[in-house]
């Protein structure tokens, strides 16, 4: 349950520990170039409700990875989505000047940082699991195999940032703006554009225990594809029903855009049936794993009763 | 001698070897979303001299590191430079509309579709190092150790490119406009906007092969660091010479751009001086590999010789 204080205290435990992995992968503010570095830290540090680590983080529970490599997960993950965040938020993309709360980058700072800001910060996320410590103290073939695990982690992040992932994504909103889509289109489109990177979250976050079967990695997928869809679709919604103040970002965009939505092609009713059958979908995906998926239930329940 | 024709087959083969690699790599135009595949084609295929590819392979001569990881090393590196020039040549940044003799990305597509480009080699390229292929066919302990050595090659690939390397030199680059810079501080800016990335290829390429000791390896740094610098100071003597049609970009906008460069600071005479030295530094640094050095000696040369 969402009002369960046991699930927020873990979040916010969890929040912090993503918060901590950042502030150390994030250069400090004083070294050159220093305007660059102050820039990512205003992008990534302090906002946020931090879903992608809190799924990789609740994932890694799943599998019993604890420690330092699903932190570094979890901050890889955030990273690729603040990148995200302030590339999309740019005047030649969505063009928004609020963000979190606060000034957009690039209204902050200028747009060619705020470019810089977005590559340097893609950079980053991929150093975050290179760097990785290993889960064993033991040295030799258990070590490497970590290494072997954490290359896989690479590529997972690759495909699901890159134009067969999120970008991709982002390419084909840009060119749905002003264009009538059927669902299974606008499907398509967060399939790639929001759900790449949330699958990505919950798989990597798992890739830091004990190995899956094949089974159990499908089962999992299923949570993170039907999870990652019920969360746009209850974006849409809150866009179209929340103030800019309650968002931190600002409301309303997508109708003003005119974007195609869950909302504006099934209504606010039906998105909000469907956002709970997906909800439903995704409970029922976890099932298997018992007591240990009880953080991802959690959070299952958390992206489709959030109201910002 | 760049004369060589010797030289001259080894570098078409080899640029035939990276173009076929990143044909491969290069999602195909007709997959979705086609528009971004494409244009990702377009900035990366059938253009560029491919120096930083050619130094992968000549370092991965040098430790005996052939066959298709090397060439997984080369694409790679091409792709974050290529990434890096549709990023500088938008208009919020250095606004350039020539390219490799071709309308600039943004021009031929447009801005959104630019940045996402950029974005999307940039994930590509960390896909390449992530999916090479092992260097044996050995199962066990040897094909894992491959892989432990491709994540340090992820990790050297990130550092390079990110705020700390490529980007970062970005951005000291756009707050010098307008600015009188001293020598040691445009070196600083050098050394990590171009410098990063060749060090990175020649690295990357030196590790397709058998390992370097410490020392080899820092000799190899310093090659690649007086290379990399001589790189930079002949493209600011080229940009003040030659043509834009000799060039395939626009000519002289250093200076247009009241931007700092080992011309302006140096003169022309000077600077091709610096370049001799610097040069001459790089195959000192090559001697102690004797012959198998040779086509990184043959590569130095070209670097210094060029004429576009």
């Amino acid at each position: 349950m969402i009002a369960s204080s046991d699930f927020q205290g873990w979040a916010r435990v969890n929040q912090a520990r993503v918060e901590t992995a950042l502030q150390k992968l994030l250069p400090a503010a004083h070294l050159a170039p220093a305007r660059l570095h102050e820039a990512m830290r205003y992008a990534v540090l302090g906002g946020g409700k931090r879903v992608r680590p809190l799924l990789a983080y609740a994932a890694g529970e799943l599998t019993g990875g604890g420690g330092e490599r699903v932190s570094a997960a979890a901050a890889a993950v955030e990273l690729i989505h603040a990148y995200s965040l302030v590339h999309d938020d740019l005047p030649c993309m969505d063009d928004d000047v609020l963000r979190r709360g606060k000034p957009t980058v690039h209204v902050q700072y200028d747009e060619a940082t705020a470019l810089l800001v977005g590559d340097s910060l893609q950079s980053l996320a991929f150093h975050a699991l290179a760097q990785m410590p290993p889960a064993s103290e033991a040295p030799g073939a258990e070590r490497i195999g970590d290494r072997a695990r954490q290359l896989e982690m690479v590529e997972l992040l690759a495909q699901a940032s890159g134009s067969r992932g999120m970008a991709g994504g982002q390419a084909i909103d840009l060119a749905s703006v002003g264009k009538t889509l059927e669902l299974p289109e606008l499907e398509f489109m967060h399939i790639h554009k929001t759900g790449a990177l949330i699958r990505a979250a919950v798989l990597l976050g798992a890739y830091c225990g004990e190995n899956l079967n094949r089974a159990e990695c499908d089962t999992l997928d299923h949570f993170a594809k039907n999870i990652g869809l019920a969360f746009q679709v209850v974006d849409d919604v809150l866009d179209a029903e929340a103030s800019t103040a309650t968002l931190g970002k600002t409301a309303g965009k997508d109708a003003q855009h005119n974007k195609p939505t869950y909302v504006s092609i099934l209504g606010v009713t039906r998105a909000k049936h469907l956002a709970e059958e997906l909800h439903s979908n995704a409970q029922q995906a976890l099932r298997p794993f018992g007591a240990k998926a009880l953080r991802l239930k959690q959070l299952a329940d958390f992206v489709v009763q959030r109201e910002f």
